[in-house]
C-alpha cells in the first residue's frame, strides 16, 4: 500500500498527474492525496510516469510529490474525521492482503 | 510519527486547523499534509482539537481529515520528487528516535 500526494500549480498538469495515478490503481482519498495497493509492476510505471512529469514544461519548482510506502500498522491504526473516502472499504479490503 | 491530511473547505477554519497542528509539534510538508512525531500528550490533544473542529459551524459536509501512524518503514522507504520540505531534516531526524 502506497500513499501519494501532491503540491502541483498548474491545473492541467495536476489533472494529468490524477489521472495517472487513477489509472494505475491508486485511489483519491483526499484532494491531492491518494492511496492504493500497488504491486511492483504498476508501482515502477507510476515512478517513471512521475519522473517525467517532473520535467514536464508545466512543472514549477514550488511543484512536490511524496510517495510513501505505508506499513500494516498505518492500516490498522488510520483515523477519518468528517466524509470518509469514497471506495474505503475497498482500498482497505485491498490493505489487508498487503504484505511487506 | 503520524501524518495528517485534510480537505476543508472554509479558509478560516483550515487556517485554525494547520495553527492547531503546527502549535502541536506537527511539520508542513504540504499544503494538506503535515507530518511530525507526536508523543500521547500532544497526540491526545490534536485528536481532541480535531474532533472539537467537526462541530464546527464552519465544518461542512464535505470536509475531512485523516490521522495516519506511520512506521519506521514508512520513513526508510519515502521518496520527494521536486521540492523537498522545509525542515525536512529536523523532520526525519525526529523519526530516527521513534519506536512503535
Amino acid at each position: 500500500m502506497h500513499l501519494i500526494s501532491y503540491d502541483i500549480q498548474n491545473d492541467s498538469l495536476r489533472t494529468k498527474i490524477a489521472k495517472t495515478l487513477i489509472r494505475y490503481g491508486m485511489y483519491r482519498v483526499q484532494y491531492s492525496v491518494f492511496m492504493g495497493e500497488l504491486s511492483p509492476r504498476p508501482l515502477h510505471a507510476i515512478e517513471k510516469a512521475l519522473n517525467a512529469y517532473a520535467l514536464h514544461p508545466q512543472w514549477t519548482t514550488e511543484d512536490a510529490m511524496m510517495l510513501l510506502p505505508l506499513h500494516q500498522y498505518s492500516e490498522d491504526h488510520i483515523v477519518f474525521l468528517g466524509k470518509e473516502p469514497d471506495y474505503w472499504d475497498e482500498i482497505s479490503g485491498k490493505m489487508h492482503t498487503l504484505f511487506l
